[in-house]
Formats: structure tokens, sequence, C-alpha cells
């Protein structure tokens, strides 16, 4: 275990949102340091973080300074830019790897590469013109929905297609910009499986836990999913199979359909995921521990679920909850955002089930 | 509850060690910021709070400037010097108040506290002169201890009288600094109650840990305990008895001598416990959270035992045994110190058992 970081190594992490907060404190569980690299000024993340870098992903000078101070980099967000990893992946190890990047920050790769690897996925269609966008309506039917290939997130980059006249103007309503049109799936249930690889390619996947989403967003996630014991095997197996045609290492959300017997992947992303904030109260190693530990090169940890949990997002008002939340039997985890808005995520509760 | 701290208030912390790091961890899940205010340069607590100065407690600049900018002051450690008290009393609530803190200084005044509130202490005589020496040493006994009335941890501070004739040198290897002689107490086990008072007078109490030392530092925690029920009772109404009685604020760790059927009080600390770091993976609301939920004037948290655990402590080199650790089945939580010396709290693992 040469590649292993010893305690006082520092973690670079792109972005300092929730996500980076949680690996940061993950991270000092294990004796490891954080640095943030955000461009927003005082990200949520740097309020338990020993470093932080305020600039934009362009600055390669902040970047350089940045890169030069760090054991290895990782990352909350997949849409990093291009310029910035050539920049920094001379400097320190990225993990994950440019290779799941690459796959996750474009949906028409990411869908070829899940069915090269022999997966479901929704039915599709490149749209990159106006008459592609015809041809591909005749082909995928409606309803469907448009999506850009790159920076979509929550619900944002989408349109529905639902068989009106306007349908047509959905490709230039989104700019014009490359899209895939998908085909909508009938299912019973959205799950996730987040998984784990480790430098070593050993692999851990968490218990799937079962999603329900509100206006685009993820508004609970339940586990255990009550599914046949067969599919939460087969799930666990596709997630290890995309870290391993990956080369992975961290922790990998995969977003499933369950449609009849069948498993369907939605997306995947290549970092911690909402869906797998459950873990925190769940298990006795979180995602956010598990990233750290992989990307850290340590061993994974015992991924195994001691209790059942309901994870409840706390969307832009939903934040004032707290206050009668505080006298619930429940685990709360706000994100410390100065400023609440309709949408953004302020936190989350944990409720032992 | 117009006394409870909105999310982004900050919490000031008196001391970096590990105490104030876990501490400001769980202030930060409940969106609280941390101000932490050490001595010594890159405190432990540093790495994962907002704000830190590093000063000395008799600067009273830097005391101002960091009650100035804190909405509570609360402490890792009862040596506060009396002089940054008094300059910080009048910037910010300090709580637990300073009743707890003065009573727990002193050895000799926490020992006539506890009795006057009708608690078995170990047998104890004060030791101010050598004649007082003297005079203890007929009325104690050997084997006795005799301790430092103030400043004392970690078996510091201490001597063991043997019947020795070397035995009367002791208060003056002590620095003839007022002292206590204490009684050797025959008991069974040493078991400790962590115990939390909210500002409305709430109680909540953890399950009784049982502890081992070696080389006198906390070396394991085990909980549950096997006592009789009835001892677990009675340890929890004791212990509320002293937060009542202080009008305590905070976590209280209160260690106590099971003798037959007696709980016979060793030592109470006015702040979170190492005897009390079980409750990270043991419940869903740590002592780390409960303290700071007491000391921001939240309601208090569910602090219900969900699985048993046995802490670990690494003490100096033990932190070695991550490397091995890492492979097994338990909760790691080191401190970020970067020297490793004999003696050092360096961090600690929980075991589900």
């Amino acid at each position: 275990m040469t590649d292993r970081l010893a305690p006082g190594a520092v973690i670079g992490i792109l972005g300092g949102g929730q996500l980076g907060r949680m690996l940061s404190i993950a991270a000092s569980r294990l004796g490891l340091r954080s640095h943030i690299f955000d461009p927003g000024a005082n990200p949520p993340a740097g309020q338990v973080a020993e470093f932080v870098t305020t600039a934009s992903y362009d600055d390669l000078d902040a970047l350089n300074a940045f890169g030069r101070s760090v054991d290895v980099i990782t990352y909350e967000f997949e849409n990093i830019p291009t310029e910035a990893l050539d920049a920094l992946e001379a400097l320190a190890p990225i993990r994950p790897g440019r290779q799941a990047l690459a796959v996750s920050q474009d949906r028409l790769t990411e869908k070829e590469f899940l069915q090269d690897l022999g997966l479901s996925t929704a039915p599709f269609s490149n749209v990159t013109t106006q008459s592609e966008m015809n041809t591909a309506i005749s082909k995928i039917g409606v309803p469907s929905i448009l999506k850009t290939r790159r920076f979509g997130y929550d619900g944002k980059g989408q349109v529905r297609l639902s068989g009106a006249g306007s349908d047509k103007d959905a490709f230039a309503e989104l700019g014009e910009n490359p899209c895939v049109l998908e085909g909508f799936v009938n299912f019973s249930k959205e799950i996730s499986v987040i998984a784990a690889r480790g430098v070593d390619g050993q692999v851990s996947c968490y218990d799937p836990g079962e999603n329900v989403h509100k206006d685009g967003i993820l508004d609970t996630t339940t586990v255990p999913t009550v599914i046949p014991a067969q599919m939460k095997t087969d799930a666990v197996l596709l997630a290890a199979k995309i870290l391993n045609a990956l080369d992975y290492v961290g922790v990998l959300g995969v977003e499933l359909f369950v449609s009849g017997k069948e498993l369907i992947v939605n997306e995947i992303a290549p970092r911690v995921h909402n869906s797998g904030h459950w873990t925190q109260n769940g298990c006795d190693i979180c995602q956010f521990e598990q990233h750290i530990r992989a990307v850290a090169g340590w061993p994974l940890g015992n991924g195994q679920r001691h209790s059942d949990i309901r994870m409840e997002n706390l969307i832009g008002d939903d934040v004032h909850r707290i206050v009668d939340l505080a006298t619930q039997d429940c685990a709360i985890h706000l994100y410390g955002k100065a400023e609440t808005k309709p949408g953004r995520k302020m936190g989350h509760v944990n409720f032992r089930i």
C-alpha cells in the first residue's frame, strides 16, 4: 500500500458545496486535511476545511498552486472544465479518473458506454440539429424528454415533449445545444446503488435505496427498498461492472429504474450522491468516508447497513422545518448555506425507520 | 425558544484539541459555525473550524475580539484561567456556566460539592502544608493517592502513597501545591455517565459505559456495562442531580466507581468526555452534538443507544495500528495531530460489538 496517504496528507476537493463539505468532514475522521477549490466566496465546505482557494476554473495560477498543495484531487461535481483537469493532472492524481468524467459529462457518451457494457438504458437519440430533432421525435415518439448532453442537473436543461405542436421548439428552447431525446420508461420505482471501488480494485456497494423525486429534485431515499433479492444482487453486480469498466476509484452513484423484472440505468454520477446520504446514519462507514478512503488509497470500509433509514431532503424553505425537526428523533445535517432559495438544497435529515 | 441560535451562528470554543475538533464537526451538522481559541499554533480543531484565534489566555485584546465574534462560548477543558472568563463573560454567554467550572477546577471544591448533594466520594483530606500532609496520612491511611487540587489530568499531578518512608515527600514532589489526599476505593469497575442538560432544564443521559484505564489514561469504554438495572438508574439520577444543582447547560462527564452496591463519584468533567466517544457510532445524536445543541439553546436530541460499542483509545504509537484497523470493521476517528508523543491521545476507534 505505498499509494496510501498517511494522516496529515491533504485531499484537494474541486467544489465546495454540501458534498465537498461532507467529504471534508469524513476526511478529518481519517486524520486527513482538506483543501477546497471553489469559484464562489464562502463555500459551505470552507467552514469545515483547513484550506480554501476562491478562484475560477480557468485561473491557471490558482489551479497550479492548488494542485501543488494537495496529495490527491477529487471533486463533488462532474462538470469540471477540461482545461482545469489538463492543468491539474500533472500535479496530483485525479480520482475518480478522467475516463469517468468524460463518460458522465455527456449524456450521449454515457448512454453509449452503458449500452456497450450490455446494460439497459432508456431509448435515446442524438440531437445536434433541428433536422435530427425531427428524426428523433419520429424514432423515440412522445411522451419523451429532451435533455442537454452536458451541464444538466436537478431537472435543469430538460424539456418534456407531450405531443403538442410546440414539441419541435424544444431544441431551440435549450439553446440548440447538443441534446439527447430520451423515451420515457415505464417504471414502478427508482432505486440507486452507491458503489465504491478502491485503488486496489476492491468493490463495495451499499444496499440499494428507493428514491422519490419532487419537482425534478430528489425528495426522499428509503433503505431498504422492497425489491426481490435477486434484483438487489443484479443492481450491485451492474454497478460493479460499471466501476470495473472505468477502472474507477471512489464512490459512484447509479440511478436505476425498476421496470418489470428489468433494471434500466437512468444515469451515473462519478461522485458521492444525494441518494447516499442515508449512509451517514445507516452505516458505520458512510459514502463520504468510503469515497475518501478510496481516493486516499486506503482499504474500503465496511458499508454494511446497521439501520433502516428514510432520508428527507430539505429544499428551499423546507429548512424552516428544522425548528420542528430538532424536537424529533432524527439526525439533522445542514449545509451552512447563508441564503435560502427555492430549489436550493439546504440540508437533509435521516430518520431511523 | 428565543434563546435558540439560528443556523449561521458562531460557537466559540476555548481549546482546539480533539474535543474542540469533534465539537466543531457536530456544530457544522446543525449549520452552526465554529471559532476556535487556542494558544497553540495549528490546533487539531482548526482543521475543521471556520475561524481560529491563536493567542494566549491572558491576551485581553484577542479574548475581546473572540468574544465579540461569537454567539455563545463553550470549552473543551475545565482549566480555563479565571481572568479569561472574566473578560469573556460580558461578551457572550459561557456555557456550561462558571459555577460548573469553579466546582470542577478544584478537587476539594468538587468533593465538597458532591458530598453536600448527598453523593458518595472517596475519603479525602485537604493538604496545603506539610503538617496537613502528615495529618492527612494518619486520617486517610495508605494506600492512598495525593492529587493536586488543580490542573491534573490523565494521571498527571498525582503521587501514590504506599506506606513507604518516602510518602511524606509526596507533597514536596507535587511542588507543595494545594492537594487532596484521597483514600483508595475498593471497586469492581469504573463506569461513567455522559449526561446533558438543555437551556430549558431538560436532561438526557447516555447509557453508562464501562471504563478501563492503562497507565492512568482511559484505554477502553464498553457499552453497555454489565451492572444491575437499578444501578444504571441510580447512576443516571445521580448525574441529573449534579446537572440540576449546577443549573448546568451542556454535556457533563461523571466517572463513578462501582463498589458493592454503592456508586462512588470519582470525578466530574464539565465538558464532553473521552468515555463518551462511543456515542459517535452507538447513537444518532453523539455527545458532541448533544453538547452543541445544549449550548446553542436547541432542544436536546435523542441519545438512545442503537448499537453496542467498544471504544478503544489510540495513545501515542497506538496510532500506527491504523494501518491494520483500516482493514477491520470499526469506525476510525483520528485527531489530526502532527506529532506522535507517548501518552498523547492521537485518535480512537469504535467497534460494534
